[in-house]
């Protein structure tokens, strides 16, 4: 297998647990998979009809997801709605959606955004601020943001989309923390303004990433564009048959929505008490900062717990949410050990 | 949801039972779908653990999977292979391996080729025979042949090829049916001349289309673009659970071949005996050709068997192969009674 750039560095990406266990060689198992941003609970998986892997994924099926998509996310309709096999694999393509140029990329930010522009041909510049966006035809924001939580406001983001319009730009605007984001904050109803491409992820807030699923939210013009790219059958089976049911569960939604508050603030006490400052988050993670990052890295490694470490950003450290009890115990115990060394 | 570009139209492709049932509100069910080449007895589904569903894909099973695959397909190694989300979520990306330019297309063939062929920019132009191909840079095939089931030999396919590396140009062997094709025929051990790329179809022959897997073999470098533009996570990890094993499995394989061709013999002695010409094929599947090819296409829809019927190809009718006893005898009964009426 080729590996895509950079896949080989088990920091670049958090939840490969063999890279964890080559790190940290004789840490007790199991180990507790903190590097993602994936909810650790996820949605009850369904009993999946054999007819789901060995058919062609339906073409009705395909349409009732993008309808109950559209009605989950706020979007006008399912003709605005793009099932893909991940939202990986649509950035690219968002990206292609104008022709090369200047993109703009707000920093920090998830590593991938850079290279889908660098993929599409663009000629990447990594901003600090909406304002620094200058000629670009391209911008890419993370709303909230991975891995610091920055949220810009609709306002922001509508004026910015204006400005695009006006060189003939699009806004691309990942909002695969948004499920956990504040009520009101989604760019999906805005979508008809043209130029603004809207992306979610399944797999992250419903806890099922194996399955890959996601969306591109987009005016039709451009969601056919997408939709042609992918082809038919773009999205399996497996996630046909969990997708539409688990994006209808209102129920599930509001409660998972408040589980993960409380678990988000739990982990902040625990974080903070051990002296670590917290940069910023969504309720699926939170980032923080502390001086000995490094160290404390390596030391919950040693103990069986992976956390996300970043490259470019030596103080900072990212965790996600435990799963049960045990995890939650095992966290704690392990950066009091660290606080006593 | 956006469909592709004519996905509505339930001639174009095969395998949408919903359209079947729209065509033939009337008819017995259950429906017999005979409109795809896949084969109906899939590779036996292993138990999916819980963790291929909710944790990322880990990349040392991607890594497996490449490597079980480049044995399986006699690919030169696993940096010679792509994983994918099925085939056709890779034929626009091979297409984009060559500037756009002007694309030859052997016909008949998968109407995907053109489509995708034209989203990567390239003027396409149909062609009858290898020696129409002119100046194309890009060269699509089925090797052997969707629906005719052609087959050009090796010599014919490595000539194309070096004409075409005389241009910076590519050429592009669907191999979605080689499973089933004669031994010796692939080309996939030939990629390392640089510019011929080998898609191969996981879900045809082990019959599990619903989760989406295949692979192109290329040359590292333009297996390295392939996979860059993919990404990490590509396959899901129900993919990858079956995936592996089901291809290192070379007695189910075996056993499966020649199953296969016994039914395919099945399928002509039954045709033939109806008055149908056989155009070709392979051995999941059989081209057809009859005057009455409409009135038979309905005949059969009315009775609860769904074929393909070709819109530019008024005398074709294609036919996968029945699943059990008793989708043969319902088969069998149908083209009675179509001859007796």
């Amino acid at each position: 297998m080729i590996p895509y750039g950079g896949a080989d560095d088990p920091l670049l990406h958090g939840g490969d647990l063999a890279a964890a266990r080559r790190l940290f060689p004789g840490a007790p198992e199991p180990f507790v998979d903190l590097s993602t941003g994936i909810n650790p609970n996820p949605y009850p998986l369904p009993r999946f009809p054999t007819a789901l892997f060995i058919r062609l994924p339906q073409a009705a099926a395909a349409s009732l997801l993008a309808e109950t998509a559209a009605r989950a996310y706020g979007a006008p309709s399912a003709a605005h709605v793009v099932p893909a096999p991940g939202t990986q694999i649509l950035l690219p393509l968002v990206a292609g959606l104008v022709r090369p140029g200047h993109a703009a990329i707000l920093t920090p930010s998830y590593s991938e955004y850079s290279r889908a522009a660098v993929l599409a041909g663009h000629n990447v510049k990594m901003v600090r601020g909406i304002n620094e966006c200058g000629d670009a035809t391209l911008v890419i924001v993370g709303n909230p943001n991975n891995p610091d939580g920055r949220l810009l406001s609709r306002a922001t983001l509508l004026a910015l989309a204006q400005d695009l319009r006006r060189r003939d730009g699009v806004l691309v605007i990942d909002e695969a923390f948004m499920d956990v984001g504040p009520p009101g904050a989604s760019l999906a109803a805005e979508v008809p303004c043209g130029n603004v491409v809207v992306l979610r992820s399944f797999g992250k807030f419903f806890g099922v990433a194996g399955i890959r699923l996601g969306f591109a939210i987009a005016a039709p013009t451009l969601a056919e564009r997408l939709g042609a790219s992918l082809g038919p059958w773009a999205v399996s089976g497996p996630a046909l048959g969990v997708g539409a049911k688990a994006l209808a569960d209102a129920d599930w939604i509001e409660r998972t929505r408040k589980r993960l508050e409380k678990a988000a603030m739990r982990l902040d006490t625990m974080l903070t008490a051990a002296g670590l400052s917290i940069v910023g988050g969504t309720n699926l993670f939170r980032l923080t900062h502390t001086l000995a990052a490094n160290a404390l890295f390596r030391h919950l490694g040693r103990a069986g717990i992976f956390v996300r470490a970043f490259p470019d950003n030596a103080n900072w450290l990212r965790f996600g949410l435990p799963a049960n009890a045990r995890h939650w115990q095992r966290l704690d115990a392990a950066i009091a050990s660290f606080r006593d060394r």
